[in-house]
């Protein structure tokens, strides 16, 4: 079994926020995090599979492949957009690194296995100093 | 002389856009840039500045000070924040970020001289494939 | 289940030294790293915790809490200090990356459970060239 | 139980090529990886080892050792080299960075265990966007 | 004036070596980085431009525009290729970093004139350990 | 005329410190960059030269030799150190980022010019968030 991780990047606007609570709720919770006209961030998405080599490729899977399906079904719909009213897989869902890790799973998991490999990880980097995993 | 820098951070929403011109042109001149809903990045700016070093202190300023005055004067302003809407320094201005680096240069040149050294670079990371410097 | 990791830099200096031996063979052993008068290094503190994803938050935990945990009880202690004999942590421990991994655990598991989460990983990367990574 | 990383890097030229294909199918299959007249990388190797950590020296093992042992058994014999027509263990094996991963662990397993610890992980990054990993 | 960097890469092959010198005497010279069987590398290509900001767009010139100048004049020719035998502006020159960056700077600075701006640097980042710049 | 850059690495224990002032002084001026015990840094050092590119061999001067200049006449004298007290070029100076560069300044430009280049700058990294230059 080998594991396999292609980086791919997308820039973004959100803010956290809870549908549920007012603006001042909101800011006691999430801080600054949560100002009403945005701030945004360089996300850094790595998504892991795994796989046994193929004797014929050496190839897990090809790598290209595993860009192509990232970029068609997460950069191209979140590169350079709003998170929270722009983003259809990220709808009704607070806008939390945390959550992107879940939602991107939810339509990686299904295609990866088409490619013939296993999804095994979503890693998110925020900043420099926070990312977030997802193993499923 | 000797050449000091020291890098700050802040995370930002934005979009490249000119009144004068209607969304369209805007999207044709700016691309996904441009998206009304904005974007954003995690910025970083490196202040370089240049003096003699102090014998008493083998500083040429302390840095210490540099970083205060970078995050009292910029960081407050711009971290978290919309840069187009919510920035007193870009009022008026593109977000571009050779005009943040514009602005931030007008800010830092006065108080720089004040703490003893010379401004001499603003330099501003917007991702990791491109950057802009602006000495003056 | 979400894993979230949070950075944080410490700059100190230390030997590897044991008490038990002479300097000859702290010498012998752990070559110029037990220089008598000591080296340093930037560390970099990876802290990761695992947790479920809170429905009202979207936050495993907040973030912002597990930064000034980690500030209060392990870079306050450590940053710009003497490992080996200013750092109440260490006292008694051979001044190893593996120990200190090993001694911020054991600071670091009961606190972050009173955050809401459980500690999984402490990672120290020592140079550009080393790391050391403790799961408990 | 602790694990311990030790990063070395060297740099190759390789293709991507399966001999029992011609050109044109190793050309359809690998696209510009397979060009015939090479092209090569940067490549960063990260061995990861576990064990207890040794009450007298506060090491797993002593990382110079493991070091060098990466140094003669893998940097010697693939830096500045042709990965596909010079490197001994990768005789007969495509030149892949999912192969090259394996061989890497098959030469390094025994001579950490006479080290005194576990070969745990082989990983490789071949690129600022793609790297795989090894576990046994 | 303001000086806008774009970065990119490419992975090629090369091999340092003087046809007026056989085989022994390129050895000797150059070391390592002459095996006949070639090596390579992940270069880093980062092309600097000066220019005024244009009070319509915010912008010295387009990133984009640069972008795309930089991938169909360099790029597309060196990417994945052998740079000493595939690569026309290299023909007849030596493949070291120091000739490349002089030949990307002969074939950038007419059309970087075009685009509106002047060609300030080419710098080549070859390992983490070293790299060059041209300033024409 | 091409710029080459060198990068190296060495890791010491330092304290900001004017003998002229007693430890309460030190501290007001330097806080706990003075503490009496010692920190310490994993410093990068970039040293650029500048020449033409000789025809022959299409270097400005051989990496190498420069690489090992560096190592002998700073690496090997500071890393793994105390910069107060045990390395000879920083004698009688305070141990700042500043007069280190231009202590290092001073020992490499001899040498560099019997190598055929000329000493452009050195460039002192002491945390990723500050550094110096210096150009003579």
């Amino acid at each position: 079994m080998i594991y396999l991780t292609r980086r791919e990047r997308f820039n973004a606007a959100h803010r956290l926020y809870n549908p549920e609570w007012d603006d001042a709720k909101n800011l006691r919770i999430y801080g600054k995090c949560s100002n009403p006209n945005w701030h945004g961030h360089n996300y850094e998405l790595f998504v892991t599979v795994k796989g046994e080599v193929k004797d014929k490729t050496g190839y897990v899977i090809n790598l290209k492949s595993l860009s192509k399906l990232i970029k068609e079904k997460i950069v191209e719909e979140i590169d350079h957009k709003n998170i929270n009213i722009e983003v259809p897989f990220m709808k009704d869902r607070i806008a939390s690194t945390e959550n992107l890790a879940k939602a991107i799973w939810e339509i990686l998991n299904g295609p990866v296995s088409e490619l013939g490999a296993e999804l095994h990880c979503i890693k998110i980097v925020e900043t420099e100093n926070n990312f977030v995993e997802y193993y499923g």
